[in-house]
């Protein structure tokens, strides 16, 4: 196989309680790649569409986590990206993660699978790094993975995929308004209460334990976050509304997707999550806010070959 | 039924990474109670032995949680209760869950089960809040449910029954010195960096896969707890020695158990459980600690009936 095209998921990070530990894929929204194997060396990404990105290897994420896989493989040989860019850069769905996930996925389908999922989230980290300063894995370990990841430690990285319930969809909407993954981990305190703290790691737990379970009950409980929602919410106009009316048409719970500032809420089925997404629409033309907005299965494949 | 005579179980609390939320109930190590129905009203405890503990009702954590069962019930009568107390208070393993979680299951059977066991739980915490200042429930839970419990938020109070993987042994060992728990949770400090909680509550994501998985690796890797044990290991003399000692012969990992001062450790099975008590003997018999050590299998049951 001397050629790839991959869909690769866009992601929700923290779900409410799990900040810098949860993430989930989802299945309507990503981007799609064609990965090209070279016989040069080194990345060379030859065309994005969709949105106006660096096409310099050392400045596109997807050149930064590809560069890292080269490091480490033993191929002679370098890649081509395409990159089709549709999920929208600072939209807090992923994107940076979807172009390191999917780079480094379609690279190793190439070479015949030598890295494992954990050394794939490892390179992709990299791209992180370049987009948000942190190489954090929230992102894509469910874009690699598939599904609910935990990222139960960073030193050394352990992932530990989770189980999703069969009916488990999510509503997303992106309101158009820029929050900067950098500027938005800027205004969280740096400590928090012991109280608040027990609280989170209660909600961890309860959230864990109704993926494991099917308990619909249990998972929209333990959607709540008392230590980061209630900060970074205020650069989120109408978020507040936005949650409540989710919850009252039906959804089991909700909060901002990764830094936002796209706002997520999780339902039991397609019917209440397409309820919620009319909600939020609703929600937003009344305060007057233009946005983007997707209803989706969570994904439980992860990055996938399309042809 | 006018009399019942139960074993009440010792109980594991926090399990390192799980502060104020997680415990686990023990198989071998526990109280006796006999608890009579009687035409008076109110709670008398006619006879206590094993330990010098006060008779008085409003004194005894057990006549407490039994008063908060008897003002909710309907039953015109009250109970007698007789107390083997095998277990030392001061110990870290539940001696006063066990005594109020015991009274009011057994009150509970007596009457025909008028409540749930959430409810139980929330009268077993007003003994809780008697011993210690604080009605926590992380040891009156598993006592009353079995096996490892989660408390998934304190308000409003939220218990999640976690599955047992059927290996699963602790080993507990309780040095002869006393540690108050309102005196362990006052050199608590009540901030946290946001560092840690993140670590913290990845453990406890971790600790639950684990469980539901069977993955006694995961478990293993995930009894971390970085922000109470270096802070109240200081007052247990030998705890890193104990502990370090104990993985190395195989123990998963371990801790301290509640506010201390016993210190546990989980094994895949009784051989290795048994190994780690050689192990731990033989560290405070080195420094020259009197002790009493425990190894049990999980207690999926919590209180039962013995006659």
């Amino acid at each position: 196989m001397e050629e790839i095209k991959v869909f690769c998921p866009a992601t929700i990070a923290n779900v409410s309680c799990g900040f810098d530990v949860l993430g989930l894929a989802l299945d309507s929204v990503g981007d799609e790649m064609i990965i090209r194997k070279t016989s040069e060396k080194g990345i060379t990404i030859t065309k994005i569409s969709g949105q106006e990105l660096p096409l310099e290897t050392t400045k596109n994420v997807s050149g930064v986590a590809g560069l890292a896989f080269l490091e480490k493989s033993d191929f002679d040989g370098g890649f081509e990206i395409e990159i089709d860019k549709r999920i929208k850069p600072g939209s807090g769905i992923g994107s940076s993660a979807a172009s390191s996930a999917g780079a480094v996925w379609a690279m190793n389908e190439l070479l015949g699978k030598p890295f494992s999922n954990l050394e794939l989230v490892q390179f992709a980290m990299q791209g992180e790094k370049l987009a948000s300063d942190v190489a954090h894995a929230d992102n894509v370990a469910p874009a690699i993975y598939g599904g609910f990841t935990l990222v139960r430690s960073y030193n050394p990285l352990d992932i530990v995929p989770i189980p999703t319930p069969n009916e488990l969809f999510a509503t997303v909407i992106h309101p158009q308004i820029e929050v900067k993954t950098s500027d938005s981990r800027k205004i969280l305190k740096t400590n928090i209460t012991l109280e608040k703290g027990i609280q989170q790691w209660g909600n961890v737990g309860g959230l864990i334990a109704g993926l494991f379970q099917n308990d619909y009950d249990l998972i929209g409980r333990s959607l709540q976050d008392h230590i980061v929602e209630p900060i970074r919410s205020i650069l989120i106009p109408g978020f507040d509304k936005i949650k409540a009316n989710a919850i009252h048409v039906g959804a089991l719970g909700g909060g901002i997707s990764g830094s936002g500032p796209s706002i997520f809420a999780l339902s039991k089925g397609e019917k209440i999550a397409q309820k919620v997404a009319e909600s939020m629409k609703e929600t937003y033309k009344n305060i007057g806010i233009e946005f983007d907005i997707h209803v989706s299965k969570v994904n439980t494949q992860g990055v996938k070959r399309i042809s």
